[in-house]
């Protein structure tokens, strides 16, 4: 029986440890994507503590980062999802939510029109951000893609 | 001197009389963005408060909708932007806000590497909306495309 | 071109309208349900704006209830959700409330061992609610019924 | 007289000690509830900190996890029931919530008819968790049992 | 068909019209309480829209007070119970609040060694206000009754 | 010369292990409050830390649950009352709240009818709370007895 | 039995009504107190809906100000407490609102110190303001006057 | 360089240290502001944290209250003023805050009308407390005197 | 005596029919504040409603453009000051307020290093908006100007 | 590996850490700013944690402020921006945000004539603060200078 049953981190101190540990070792984003082949905007993500990761996933993360055990070991628990996680007055943040409060209706409107009754899931979701070169100032392009779901009547 | 010199509607009003315009005609937001020949996405937002419209943006979407005179001359006014415009907690645009709490860090963090230190413009910035069929289920593809703003130093 | 071009009701304006017709008709919910083939959830629902309204279902029902053709023309509105429309202090509500409170990790905590990583949708959901009697005092058994989506990797 | 006269652990910190030697020991909520002769919803609410737990039960739930004395200990305190227990951002308990926001006035309308003034109780309570297998997707059905009581008048 | 569908009063409007009916007959409280056959606590928040009332009872009462027929008519609709119906930064209502802060955490402690685990109803409740004199100053004296609700394990 | 200025615990610590040291004694509040000749009541609130202690009072009390020296000196220290305290959704409490929210206004009717524009003192106050047996459930019963304060006007 | 059982209008019209009479008559503050013989400052209160004037005072202040008969009326209904009836936000009422947040623990610790455990009543209470002339700009002096209340030990 | 470049201690902890050192020494408020030359009021304001002390000022009251020298270094330390110090649900303070709350459009008035358009400085400003004896019970003073600002207009 | 004793206008719908009328008039804010010999900046929040006019300004603005006399008459009203009468998530606005975020300690350093303890006024205060070109996008450059007040010690 | 994976300091315990070292050296934010050829206002902000500092900047000023070694590295971090860091309502920054209310909205509306639909950008943005004497007082004067940003339409 061990003396401290608490577990040492949890997904948010093992998103500090990361994100130290990236620093360190001068790794991109990408390079992490690659170590688990998957995508580079779900594998930031899941490092954040947003998805979950297996047991070979963050074995092959930890590797690549040099992280000690106790983090390899707290990326395995399952995310910690939720408002806390993210500060909305972020200033990149708040753009995002500025697009939502802009947009939000409009794309509300276009999807009923589209798609009938329904809403766009933000769980069968994917996302991508990519840089876009322009002469007056290069673009950051996200795209946001959520299966439709319809309501059910019954 | 007019008797009233408060104007009879607001752009909420007109926004609220269009949707009830667009019902009436059988119009897709489609239509009215060839009418003034702009996207439907950013004709959908301008009806719906969130743009300034020239007045002949307004006469030709006012002609095309069939709207009265009043309606036409609201569609002039400045736009009103702001939270109270939209209910975050209607199902679609809470979908948007979740994807905003789940992926907000994660899209700090990939246009701090990719980019350097600043944000992704929500005003210098442009959204598209489409389906996209699937197999297992149609799906909606949102784009925002914003450019990247680095801070000022001094 | 009409004079008044905003609509006179809007939904929840008519959902006010309809209990009052309701009262004075008499008529049970599971009435008004029959009245177009769908459950008394589904019904209760949409007639208090929830849910949208095909023009022959809200014809259906305003012949039922001896609506004015201003309702009847109002249940066929999109629907307004949101926040707003509840009051989570009422006092049946705050219970419902309360049991998010008390059993939600529960509910998390058990989706995730039987499903894995994902949600209950609230969407492709249905809800049922019957009386089951009891000696020591009849009960409410509230049925919800959603399907587990998984979260997407890619 | 003791040292230090604060209890090592409080019910939350036990809760994240069981969740971690239920990990560690590969058990199911399900056999935790036959450990104590409960059901599976009722035992994962206690351990999660919603029940009191006997010195019995917490006796044979920390022999089923291997937990330390500490924590069986914390085991038998009072609940920590309260809003600050659960995130009503995590995504399954806000579709739980945004049920709620759609269909409480349906349930309370449905309620008053079937059953007069009065409330569903979260007290006189209980709550059932199962999968339903579906060909579309398999389904989560949680029944919510509440006895009916009605407000007095006096 | 009628031409307005809407009830002319709710019952918050009915309550602001008992209130000036009351003080243009100078009836009080009580004589309005003995109308109903209903204590006077009780019939005083039913007539503030917190309960509801009989036609039987909500007739007597509109021929104690001279009440008009919408008044009598809105009597008779279900009650509006809910946060919004009071304000907690009205004085006494306040120094109610206060107690509940002061007191709370007391009442919680002196149940659970009293009862065990569960709440006092506020459904199954009754309430009680009188005058104590004092020669130091007389002394309002309210008394909350309210049925112990064991929770179910089950 | 000490070398830690800063006392070693507060009244909210002090709160926490009276409750651990009555759950190892086995006392009763009552028992505690016949320590200190006073209300059961005013010693539970004053031992959660709402009401000063003499440093005869902590003696006492300290003597009877056997508390170490600092929980002793800590009880000595000036009360912590404000919102912070309690937990407003904690089950009981909510109740209590929420008949706050359902008399509230009926009690600030009867008190300005009875004694004029004034409140209920929650300082010149006492609180009482006992069980009343009945067949049909027991039920708890809570006397709240505060001084009237008229309003100065001047 | 009048036809519109609602009065014309409550505390805050009548304020406000009040409020241009004053303009239009151009009377001051002090004036109106002296019409009913009470101090400025609780005059003024009364007038701006916070506390009761008898029938006898309304008609005195209302031949002074030239009223209508409904706002007569409406300065005999009960005063209309309650944190919606001030903005916090408004210049002034602001720099109250900072002196209580820089000097509030201070006042409770000289309070605590000269009187022992209880309050400054704001009921038993009386507030006076004057200019004091001043070479380097006057000041103005706001008295705040409250019985100490201790609280009740039992 | 030393090992440790946090300080020890900030104005809130050296505040909490002052308290307790209040309590040893037996000193009152008054003497403390005796030691330095100023009020008991500023004094008492500036040792919880809300004004600066100057070195010797420090030196002064660390002597008197025989601090230890991290305290008296951290009351040299800037002032922390700001909502986060002060508890207005706290009963003496909520008391302050209902007086603003009750008599804050009086005062705005009262000054619009004395001196036109502007503020009452609450950093040109000084405070006074004192026990003024009443037969029917001693009554707290306090005084508040802040100059007179006029908005600029250019 | 007049039948309609509350005013027609409040200063806020006077701003409102202020900013139809500079539409249809075609004037600037320059114009405006020319007319009346007071800046371009202190004239726009003058007629917003921010600052009291006097009734020969208010008269002057009426005549340039063209205002009804309800309106000329509601400018001299008092002006309606705080929080509610600015949306601070405008998209301008709430770029104004991340600026107080991101730099508000910056400024409170500098101000307490250069001038000691005390705030920059907001009513001894003027404000200056110009246009600077600048080849890469010109520039709009606000000038916040305030008296330095230093916290008085008494 | 090493054995604490967690850096010891965050951007905000070094912005503590700079703070005391400012005091002990003396250095005032001018002789900052000289040490890193920024200006004194950038200094300020970076060092409290609000901009990116190289590895260079922050040994040049670790150098100055003879900071420890890991304050130095937790300089390099990346910025910390958001609500949080921030409390408005300490007065200085509570002066800040008052002119945001106040002036707010004659901001949008000047910055729409001069230029029409867009922002004042607060990240291509810089800010410079100044003493101006004045026989009356001095004054602050804070200068604001953001590029002007168009909406897109597209």
């Amino acid at each position: 029986m061990s003396i401290t049953p608490i577990p040492p981190l949890d997904r948010l101190q093992a998103a500090t440890a990361v994100l130290a540990a990236k620093r360190r070792t001068g790794l991109a984003w990408a390079d992490l994507g690659r170590a688990i082949d998957r995508s580079t905007e779900w594998t930031t993500a899941a490092l954040l503590g947003q998805h979950p990761l297996t047991a070979e996933q963050a074995a092959a993360l930890g590797s690549a980062l040099e992280l000690d055990a106790p983090v390899v070991e707290a990326l395995e628990l399952p995310p910690v999802r939720g408002a806390h996680v993210v500060d909305t007055s972020e200033p990149i943040v708040y753009r995002l939510q500025e697009m939502v409060q802009v947009y939000g209706r409009t794309i509300s409107e276009l999807v009923r029109e589209e798609f009938g009754d329904g809403i766009v899931s933000a769980i069968d979701f994917e996302m991508d951000l990519r840089r876009v070169e322009d002469p007056k100032g290069d673009r950051v392009v996200i795209t946001l893609n959520g299966k439709f779901l319809p309501y059910r009547s019954w």
